[in-house]
This record gives structure tokens, sequence and C-alpha cells, in this order.
């Protein structure tokens, strides 16, 4: 038995045997050849075919990441389906057969020219070198027949290991299949994470170069909750996992002194609404709206959005669902939408600035569909209702700029004899300027819902997909935490409740300070809810108010750390 | 008369002739001509030629632009050099011209394939097609024959105007002959506009629209201060400026009610370090290294970093001269420390991080530099001294490293036998963990200095370079001043000094404020400090105190600005 430690990702346990997910590993190429040797037709053809195969296995992947993820993550294929039909590199490739290369080598020669290219590049460019790789790995695949590791077709029982996962190699798995994931790099809040987490995968990332000496075959015990993966794990550690694993509570909870907290599911997609549902969350605390908006040619209409809100509304019928207007930005392609390319595109045009500026008519859409959702919840009366929130908000006038298009779109509404009505409405505090101002918004809006991973990125001034910064991009930072209790602090001489919808509020281990803290709210990943809701109930408030006073007096990560036992 | 508003950018006045800087209007290509009827020789010697003229035009821009300016803003005209000696585009152009272009027709022909590839990539290499652009233009008029406005040889009392100044035009520029700089777009922090500070001349950017009517030949008044362009102004509006213009105060000032403030400069480069002296600062507050970075093969070496900085204490022998560490990162190119190109640069790997990271050698050989010049000033014993600030600190850790390291430093310094000593140090507070956590950094350094530029751009989240986003950068905001309390209410337990070193602090018509706000120390524009120390005398410390309390209370800039009557 060996045990290897790293970030536990998705708090659940399972067991397999390992395969290893290594690319590029097998597509060994043929020496060169002499050209009068090559039959350039044939070598056409073949190209034209294995065109043809990954082609089809790019749609059927893509449609499995949709339906099991959701379109957003799927519309990475797309991006890969263009580059095999980019017409310059179809050409290229078809001009070095031409001359009598065989078509595996110019497949490679000319991809690797394309790939180098967009390394050159900066920041999103480079990004795409990565796509090139997968479209040119399939097509090598196809042309020297090397049958690699189908994601989307492991045996039951598999546990991958990788280098590292991206998102799309993550929304291929199935999960029912796959027993767990363990990555050498990564970090908890990178997208293939949060993906694996959406899919309930067990998953430990960033273990390290010590999971490279993990060989395929080998029986491993993946420890998502831990953070920790044991290799030949012995009878008692097995007999561990049978019995652990949060059990579904139903109804809502409190602390052991009697304080309700509300823990609630964050959801990318409609498909994720039934596993929160079987997970017992208690509603909606975060329903993303931008998977209606990728991957298509124009905007979504207002009927369009008014049926999938009812759809959410409908799945929690007894419950609040907490709908974020679109916040898109530049660091994401929606062709239709012409946004700008920026050199910062974290601190440039995105959520609310384009909803109240360029993307006015779009918001006034969305707004539209979510008013008559919301006139539909209360007509239900089953207890169900609609909150609507606001992202990227950093300035008090957009708040009350927001507030007036809800405003006059009510009255739009009233006057075209729409049944509406005007829902809870709140602010996400995401940017150090929300929480500076936190008193002000709270005077204004009904509900803030603090997002911790755009937070954290923004208070310690750190990309939070960018490796060489990854170390800044924890919420226990001191800094993060005072930011948080400057919001819970300043909402609480108001009316408005305060809750959160990011990474942080899904780990058991720091339930008791976020209580602590003030929150009234937490939404999570499903699957880390039924956890909280335990580590709920064991909480006695006091404890956590003297928890919370300690942390924030603590100085640096690792105090707090100490402190919370982390 | 006519009266245009805009954003005044330096604090000075000046009057003169307009003349538009339009770099492109004049450049009119001839019709195509018969592929036949040309001269493929000819053209080869024509392109060559031009070439020639403008590589000379572009290293006679260089030197004055490192003459008048510094190292760092001459750089960009290597990079113009170097897409002069492209040899893809060179061989573009040539190969055009082989097949019967006129030269003239190929190189607009061949640059623009190369500008639109370039605009076609996101981010820092977007912005590389103007410099193409450039290029292609000094090209064009040399073929053409046309004389463009020389920007670096304009006639005494131009006041020059344009859609917008690069930050190589603005270096280019003779501060004797140009009177003033009105723009179109841009605003107070743009790069153009701080060369045009820390040049002295009179500059108001973000005019707007009504800029363009104002024609060539017409007679202006650029009021920097007011924020106003005047055409045609009256006798009275000219005697007016007369009698403007601060004059020095050479001492030290304080409050009417006796607190002493600093007023020190911001300098980027030896080339300030006189007219600084000249305008009376209180030595310097920010001394800028990355000049000695840039532009080079190698880094600089330690008796170089060394004169440099003992040639700074030598222009102030009784004041403080405050040096930055590098504060170099991924957005700006240093080819020999190879960053690694970032989707997000200001969210990415720089200034201590670096300096603590992949650059710590060249972080330790700063320092040695340091700890001797500080050794040179203490023997002097004129009064003058060093000190040395932190730039990008997020984590109390990193403070902690980074004392580490200038301890280390002196003990390798002493075993050596090599005279030295240990400055003052301090953190820049830029980052919203900064501020939040300014009371552990207090406890630990001897001073912390506020960079209100960055400090705005993470508090608000919205990239200062970023046009789309330029409203969010201002001071101002509510949250901005909040982060500034927090942190000089944090440092006053301790025995911490507290500064400023953004442009915010050389608005004197935000001295007050400051001064409310708890700063003891102001440091800006040369240009900007006898009007700050002249404003700084006229505050009364209790009336200051107070507006301080009513602008943390305001919730909107509007409400900050109609306070300060600003």
């Amino acid at each position: 038995m060996r045990d290897l430690s790293g970030v536990g990702s998705t708090p659940l346990s399972g067991v397999g045997t390992v395969r290893w997910y290594r690319p590029e590993a097998d597509l060994v190429l043929p020496d060169r050849s002499d050209p009068s040797a090559v039959d350039p037709e044939a070598e056409r053809s073949r190209f034209a075919a294995a065109r043809d195969a990954a082609r089809a296995a790019i749609r059927d992947a893509r449609d499995r990441a949709a339906e099991r993820v959701g379109e957003e993550e799927a519309a990475v294929f797309d991006a890969h389906e263009q580059f095999l039909d980019d017409p310059a590199l179809v050409e290229d490739v078809e001009a070095a057969i031409e001359v009598g290369t065989p078509a595996e080598r110019a497949v490679d020669d000319r991809f690797e020219e394309a790939i180098a290219q967009f390394e050159a590049m900066d920041g999103r460019m480079a990004e795409r070198a990565d796509d090139l790789r997968d479209v040119r790995d399939r097509l090598l695949r196809v042309l020297l027949d090397v049958r690699s590791v189908d994601l989307g077709n492991l045996p039951d029982g598999t546990v991958l290991l990788a280098e590292r996962l991206t998102p799309s190699n993550t929304a291929e798995l199935d999960p029912d299949a796959v027993a767990g994931i363990a990555t050498v790099t990564g970090g908890r809040t990178a997208h293939a994470a949060i993906i694996a987490r959406s899919l309930s995968i067990p998953a430990v990332v960033g273990v390290g170069e010590l999971l490279r000496e993990v060989e395929d075959g080998a029986e491993v015990l993946v420890d998502g909750e831990g953070g920790r993966l044991v290799v030949d794990p012995d009878a008692a550690r097995l007999a561990a996992i049978d019995g652990e694993g949060a059990s579904v509570v139903t109804e809502r909870v409190s602390t052991a002194g009697g304080r309700a907290i509300e823990v609630a599911a964050n959801v990318g997609g409609e498909a994720e609404l039934g596993p929160a549902a079987e997970r017992g969350a208690d509603g909606i605390g975060l329903f993303r709206t931008e998977f209606l908006f990728y991957d298509r040619e124009s905007p979504p209409g207002e009927d369009e959005q008014y049926e999938t809100i009812t759809a959410a509304l409908a799945a929690f019928p007894e419950d609040r669902v907490i709908v974020r207007t679109v916040d898109i930005g530049g660091d994401k392609p929606v062709p239709y939408l012409d946004l700008p390319a920026e050199t910062n595109p974290f601190l440039g045009s995105r959520g609310i600035r384009l909803s109240l500026g360029d993307h006015a008519g779009l918001f006034e859409t969305q707004l539209r569909a979510l008013l008559r959702a919301a006139g539909h919840a209360e007509a239900r009366e089953d207890g169900g209702e609609l909150a609507v929130m606001f992202p990227m908000i950093s300035r008090i006038e957009e708040a009350e700029a927001a507030l007036e298009v809800v405003e006059s779109v009510a009255a739009d509404l009233e006057d075209q004899g729409v049944d509406h009505a005007v829902p809870e409405l709140g602010a996400m505090v995401e940017t150090p300027a929300a929480a500076f101002t936190a008193d002000a918004l709270a005077d204004r809006l009904d509900f803030l819902s603090i997002g911790t991973n755009d937070l954290t990125q923004y208070v310690m001034a750190a990309d939070r997909e960018n490796d060489a910064v990854a170390d800044y991009h924890d919420p226990l930072h001191p800094a993060v935490l005072r930011a948080i209790d400057r919001t819970t602090s300043a909402a609480s001489g108001t009316d408005a409740w305060v809750g959160m919808c990011g990474e942080m509020a899904g780990d058991p281990a720091l339930t008791e300070l976020l209580i602590g803290l003030g929150l009234d709210e937490l939404s999570m990943s499903a699957v880390t809810v039924p956890a909280v809701k335990q580590r709920v109930r064991e909480i006695e408030t006091e404890a956590a108010s003297d928890l919370a006073a300690e942390a924030l007096a603590c100085e640096t990560r690792a105090e707090v750390r100490d402190l919370l036992g982390a």
C-alpha cells in the first residue's frame, strides 16, 4: 500500500483500475521515405478518410459532452472541427502529399508548423495550440491505426491518471464508468476540476511527480475527500470508504444553535437540475445562464429563456432558484456578440458591464424572460420563487442602473398586459469594489452573493487560470477572508441576506468558518450538498463566531490552515 | 472664443498654433499600374533606399526619445527597426516588386496583410499592429515623397492636436517647441499622458469629437489645470494664465495646522532627476528601476545599478530617495528574462512574484547594489538617505521572504567586507490584498506606499490600459477611497508611515482629501510638485479629516466629485 497526497477536488471516493491517459505517447511516425515511392493519389484518399473519421469522432464527443455536461463545455469540439476544415491547413497538407510526402508525415509536419505559430502568440491564441494538437492526434491515430484511450468509452471501474485533463477531456468522461481521476498537475478551481465535480467523479488533482510511478493496471483508491490516492489499498482502507459518503438530507438544516442555513446548488445547465434535487439541495443558489448563449448563431430568444427558467423552477417547486444574468466576457468566444479582444480580459468588459453597455438589448430580453418566469412562480403558489442576481458589480451606479432596467421592463410588461412579477434582486460580490461598498449595495438590494473564485482572483490580483500564480488562488488567504467579512459585516445592519456561491462554499472543512463569518446561504456543486448539510447540523453558532474572529486575526494562509486543521 | 472641456493631464498652461497630427491622411497611393510598365530593378532600389531612410529616421527618433524621456520609452523604436528588417516581410515585398508591382504598392499590400494578421491576434500582439503601421507609414512617406509632421522638429509654439498619441509619439516631442497637446481620446493615467507630464508639456486629453472641429492654424490655449482647450482665447483669458503656474517652493511644507507633509517626485530615469530637484521635490518618492532593464541584451550588473542609485542620491543630498525594486511582468518584452505569455498579464507573474521566484538572482543583485548605495548614503552624513520598497506585494509571506533576502544579502556583504547598510524598507500597496492586510505589513516594515494606479485597477477589476473600461479607472470611486482608508487606518496604530505614489497624489484638487485620509507623503510627477506644495500650506488639518470622513461616506463617484467640487 502506497499513499500519495494531492488536492481533493471532488469529495467522493472510488476504487478502480489505473489506466493512464497519454494522448501522444503511441503516435510514432514511420521514417521518412523516398518521395518517388509514395502514391500521392492513395495518400490523398487516406488523408480524406482520416478527416472523415476524425470528424465523426469529434461530433460524437461533442454530443456526449453536451448531454453529460452542457453546451458550454461541448463548444470546444466545434473549434476542433473548424481546425479540421481549415482551408489553409488542408491545402498545406495536400500540397505536401502532392510532392511525395506520406499522409501521416504531411499532417505531422504541417500541423507542427501551425502549432508553433499559435504558440508564438499570446494568451488565448497560444491555448489554441492545444486544440490543434488534439486534432492532429486524432488524424494521426486514424492514419497510424493506433487505438488510443477513448475517454467516452472507458471500461467500468477505470481510474484515469493523466498529466492533466483539459475541460474537453473531462466533459467526455462517462461518470458511470470512471471510478475516479488523479492528475499530476492542476488545482481545485480549474475548469476541468469543476466539471469533474458536476459529474460527481471522485477526483484528486495536483498529486505531483510521484503519480507517474503508478502503473497501468494497478488497483487504486481515489479519496477525493482526504485528497489522497492509495495504491493497492488494504482491506481496512477499502472497508472505510464503504461506510463513508454523506447520506442525503432532504429537509432544511440549522446549526446546533438553531440558526437556519440554506444549502443550495450551483447549476450550469438543465442537465444538472435533477442531480441537484436528488442530492437534497435547498434550491439553486447560482443558476448560470451562459450555456444558453454558447455554441449557436444568434442569442436565445425571450421565450426560450422563459422555458429554461420555468424548467428550473419546476425542478425546485418549494425552493428558491437564483438566476445570474448573463456573465460573458472577452475570454470566451461568442461569435454573434462580437466581443473585442482584450489584453486582460478578466479586467475588461464583462458581466453587467456589457449588459449595461454594448449588449443592453440582450439584457432586456433576458430580464423580460426572468420577470415573466417570476410571475409564473408567484402564480403557482407552491412556495417556489425566483431571484435574480447581477454579476461583476463594481459600482453602486451599476446596481442602480440595473434596477432601473428591471423597472422599465416591468412597466413594459405591465403595459402589454403580460403576466410578470419583480423577483428578489441581488448582486454578486466578486470584485473588491463590491466588498468595499457592500453597505450601499445591501441598502439597495435584497441579497448579496459572494463569488469567491473571482473575489479571490481580484483581491490577490492573480488570474485563477494561470498556473504560475496558482498559489495565490486560495480563499484562505487572510485578505480574502477579510474581504468576505467586510461584506457580511456591512450587510448585517440591513435587511439584505448574504450567500456564497464560489467553490469555497462546498468544502465541509470550511463550513464552520463561513457560518462564523455570517453567511446565511451556501451554494455549491450538488455533490457536496449532503456533506455540508450534515456539517451544518454539528456546528455551534458561538464557536463558529469565535473561529471566524480568530481566522480574521491571522496574517498568513498558513496560520489560517493551522487554525482550521486544514 | 470657444471653450472645449476635457481631462487636464499636465497641470500647466500653454498658448500656440494648432497643428493636427494625422499620420495616415496624406499617404495617397497612385492607381494600380500595368505590371509590364514597371522596372523591378528600379523599384527594388527605391525600396532599399526607403528602408535606409526610414531606418535613419527611426534611430534618430530613438535617440531623441532616450535623451528626453528615457530608455524605456525609447525601446519601442527598436521594435520598429525590427519590423523594418523582418526577413519575411522584406522578402514578400521584394517578391511583389519582382512581378511588376511598384514599391509603394508592394509595401502597402504586404504590410496590410501583416497588420491584419496581427490584428486578428489577441492583446499585446494586436497592439503590434500599430507598430507595423508606423513603419509602413514611414516607408510610404519616403516612397511618396510626402513630408509628414515630424514630431521631433515642430516649430516653436505648436499646439499638437491628434486623435490620440502613442507613448512613442509623445516621447518624440520636443518640450521646448510644443506649447501643448490636446487629444480626442485618452485618459489621465495613459502611458502617453504620463510621459507628457514628465516632459512638462501642458496637456488636455479626452476632449471628444468636438476637438475635430478645431482647424490647423487656429490659436488655442491649452489649460491643463482646468482641463480646457480655448480656441481664439480673448485677452483676459490670456492674461489670466500669465499670472498662474505655482512658483517653486524649495523648503519642506506643513499644513496650516502644522502637520508636515513630504512632497516628493516620481522618477523613471536619470534624466528626470534634475527637473525634479529644480521643481523643489522633497526627494524621490518613487524611483522606478525598470529603465535599467529594458532595451539591452542582458540584465544590468551590480556596479551599474550601484552607480545609478548613487547618482540619484547625489541629486537629492539632503532628502530621501525611495527606490522600487524591479517591477516587470509579462506585459513588457524583456527578451533575456524569458517571461511567459499570459492571458491576463496584469493578474500574472510580476513584480515581487518574479523577484522571489524565477528571477531571484536578479533580485539579489539589485539588493546588493541597493545595500551598498545605502551604505554610501550613510557614510556621507549629509542627511540624504535611501529607502527601498517592494512592488506587487499581496501576501505577508512575500514581505517576510523579501526581508529575509535583504538579511541574507547584508550578511554576505558583511562577510565579504563590503561597505553597506540596510535601508528603510517598505511595500507598495497596490493590490486589494495589501490593503486588507496593511496592519500586518505595517508591523513588519518601515513604510507603505500606495500605488493608486494599480490599486484602482485591481479594486475596480478594470485594466487601466483598456479604453472600454476607462470610466472605472478613477480613484475617486468610493471603493478606492475606502481601500486607501483601510491602509492608512491600519498603519496608524504602528510606527510605519504611509505615502502615495500614484497619479492621484499629484492632483492639487485632491491634496486636502489625501491629507485627511492620513497620508504622510505624496509623490508625483515633478511638474505638479510646486502646486501641491502650495496647496498643502493652505490646508486645515481638521477640515481635511472632516472632508475625508464625508468622502468615505459617499456611495458613488458623482457624490465624491460633488463634495470636492471636482
